[in-house]
């Protein structure tokens, strides 16, 4: 009896049924704007369109990209078991014409994923109806197919056919219209179109970089070139008119991917769908060689730290735009002594369920950092009286340090809640093992990320 | 000008900002009851109360388990790099002891993690005040510590050891009281203690076992025994009166642990403080020789499998009261050529925020299980073609199979939605590559999820 009525008196069971009221989403207005039409690459043709995947028919949903020369391709494709049948064919495609493409062709809506044959026909039919809007017609075939959307539908194949046979390479476009178009087709649950464009030089020649890519859920990338162990739904394409042989097209685009899109997470979950192409047709190249890694360096340097810094730019403007997210947070880990070390440490930060909800409550709960980064096994072990742990403010002003050497520091408050009071905010690690380091690019999990993920279908 | 007009008119930018409406949580007051007195073991005597670690009065945060007898005593400790200071002490108390303790101390409030030199000493002397309660007085420690809560604050030293310092052997109980108030001591989020008692036989003879644990975030163990690497904050202990030499113990309590405490995830992080300790004070055995795996197999295998399947209720229990739970979902792999790989997927899946919030949305998504499926390396490459998954309903009634042999079938929808519409589910994955199993417990992801851990400062 005395027992029981300890027990009545002091339990209380349901915790308190809350409503929940967040802040405004930032708006994401500045992060999309016109671009010149002379800063896209030359030689290429675009499209977007509403085909028929989509329900709402003022939703774009097919996406045409032609290079009106010949062009080296390259291409990273999810490392996850269960491809979709696009990475396949797009595999394919690309092993059987070594690295030479002329088209892309991109659907969103459906993912055409765990579609058994009829994916499979469905993928080799989008590109055989891209391929016959080339001139001069392939011998085989050269048009690149990506999808993104539900997984395990079949897509509406006739609807997609049509509107690609509707198309011509007369019909297709080459300004700021039709790049935001071809853009906008690439989209899911993104709020905005992602696209951009740079010039860099080489020996005194302008080259033109332009790309776009979706996110904005099922976002942790782990891609590969086709060759290699494959795995993450994220969709890039980047066009160039510089020239580039295809094995070092393909080089510098696996050591660009590993550095941006591999180096991304909104939720930790990896698709069977992503894929970054890019294609390089020398419109601008005026007769010059193909930049080639094993003729000149050099050139070839340039070029893939152009390409770095570029994929870098579009992949972070996924995490920006990642379903729900309020806030932008770079995870710098440094003095690692591998740099498959730091990338871990990095990822495991940026994937942590806790340290995501913290920044969402813009608590500077460094006690959650520390116990993700613990939390995997390195080739070098931690010795935690080594770690260093600290948050950096973006408007250049000194960081603030959570933990010195081990031990946590006495925290201003104020200060840090400045700090993790802003959009952008950095958390850097020192591991004190080497001097290797990685940087990744996540975002706060908030309750409209639940939201979304609790109702939409992927 | 075409251009901007296209922009103009086709972009909005800003989701909508919506209220979150939230089911209510399910009630867990059938998960707490009392238990009669005799159904606890033997020999120990134990408290819990207010030592003034957390704010409130009414809440226990100090819980004292002494067993009158000499005990064997094992540990699993976190595999986090940074382990908290009662983690490093128990350890060092266990391995002095070769195996031997009479009394557990733990307090919640305070993790004492991240500590330093203070963190050492506290925990120590957290130590020393037990030991001196012990009678006879023990020549070397014989007591483990556990903290729980707040990372990176040192705890209350003066506090805990006055309230340690005011016990006697005779001032604790061995009722349900007295086991309850323990229990509810380790509580941080937790909204009810998690206490529980059985029996099981060995050649005609009783024991019985109690335990008891907390959560009920940062829940993703992974524990090791002390010599072993370590990382994962989950507490608990389990008690018996069973007599068990220190080896054979240890042995039991790890596999238990790997099937039970290190299969469970809230939400995919692992702590710096997550310990789980059994004592075996043999007060039942009236004599009989300690159970010993190289001496008498038998009796051992019928300890290991009654303490592995208590642990395994223990550790569900932290997975239903999980931060923000709607869901207790059982994620069980099959046919997977080692166990390895099989707990891996689980783990995977079990873990994957678009599986958890589908779960809480009560949608039947079985492409996001199928990509987090396919998401990991395993060491016999996953065969698309050959992977089934179904829902498996808990109340006896068929299966509803969602792909068979990779190939999606044709769901009925309201069944799908009764399935994943109760508040207890299993998720079947069959690989197709082997004969080994293992099963995981998780829960889904609320807007409840984020709230608690937008606010709380662990």
């Amino acid at each position: 009896m005395a027992s029981n009525r300890v027990w009545q008196t002091t339990t209380t069971f349901k915790r308190l049924i809350s409503t929940y009221t967040s802040k405004s989403l930032p708006s994401k207005t500045h992060l999309h704007a016109p671009i010149p039409d002379s800063a896209f690459p030359k030689g290429y043709a675009l499209t977007g369109l509403h085909a028929g995947v989509k329900k709402k028919p003022e939703l774009l949903d097919l996406g045409i990209i032609i290079s009106k020369l010949p062009a080296s391709a390259a291409a990273c494709f999810t490392r996850n078991a269960f491809k979709a049948a696009p990475v396949i064919v797009s595999q394919e495609v690309l092993k059987e014409s070594q690295g030479r493409a002329r088209a892309l062709v991109v659907n969103s809506g459906c993912a055409n994923a765990v579609t058994g044959t009829q994916g499979m026909q469905d993928a080799w039919a989008m590109v055989r109806a891209t391929d016959a809007l080339l001139d001069p017609p392939p011998s085989a075939s050269e048009t690149l197919v990506m999808s993104t959307g539900v997984i395990g539908q079949t897509l509406p194949i006739s609807k997609i056919l049509t509107a690609i046979q509707s198309q011509s390479t007369s019909s297709l476009g080459s300004g700021f219209g039709a790049w935001e178009a071809a853009a906008r087709a690439f989209m899911t649950t993104d709020t905005f179109p992602k696209l951009r464009a740079r010039t860099f030089t080489i020996r005194g020649k302008d080259y033109r970089l332009a790309g776009m890519d979706k996110g904005a859920g099922m976002i942790h990338p782990n891609m590969g070139p086709p060759s290699g162990q494959l795995h993450a739904t994220l969709l890039g394409c980047i066009l160039t008119d510089a020239a580039v042989s295809p094995r070092s097209l393909q080089n510098a685009l696996t050591y660009a991917v590993d550095r941006s899109f591999n180096s991304i997470s909104v939720d930790g979950d990896m698709s069977t769908n992503d894929t970054i192409i890019v294609l390089a047709n020398g419109a601008a190249a005026d007769g010059q060689p193909e930049i080639n890694e094993a003729m000149d360096k050099d050139a070839y340097e340039i070029f893939k730290e152009e390409l770095t810094s570029f994929a870098s730019e579009l992949a972070q403007l996924v995490v920006r735009d990642g379903e729900g997210a309020t806030k932008f947070v770079t995870v710098s880990v440094e003095g690692a002594s591998t740099y498959g070390d730091a990338h871990k440490v990095a990822s495991r930060i940026s994937t942590s369920a806790l340290v995501k909800t913290a920044l969402f409550g813009e608590d500077a709960n460094w006690g959650r950092i520390l116990a993700a980064t613990g939390s995997i096994p390195l080739s070098t072990p931690l010795d935690p009286s080594r770690v260093n742990v600290s948050f950096v403010p973006i408007d250049g002003t000194a960081p603030l340090p959570l933990l010195v050497n081990g031990e946590p520091e006495k925290v201003d408050e104020t200060r840090a809640s400045e700090i993790i009071g802003a959009e952008d905010l950095e958390i850097r690690v020192e591991l004190g093992l080497g001097d290797q380091s990685a940087k990744y690019w996540t975002c706060d999990f908030s309750y409209e990320y639940v939201k979304i993920n609790g109702d939409y279908r992927t």
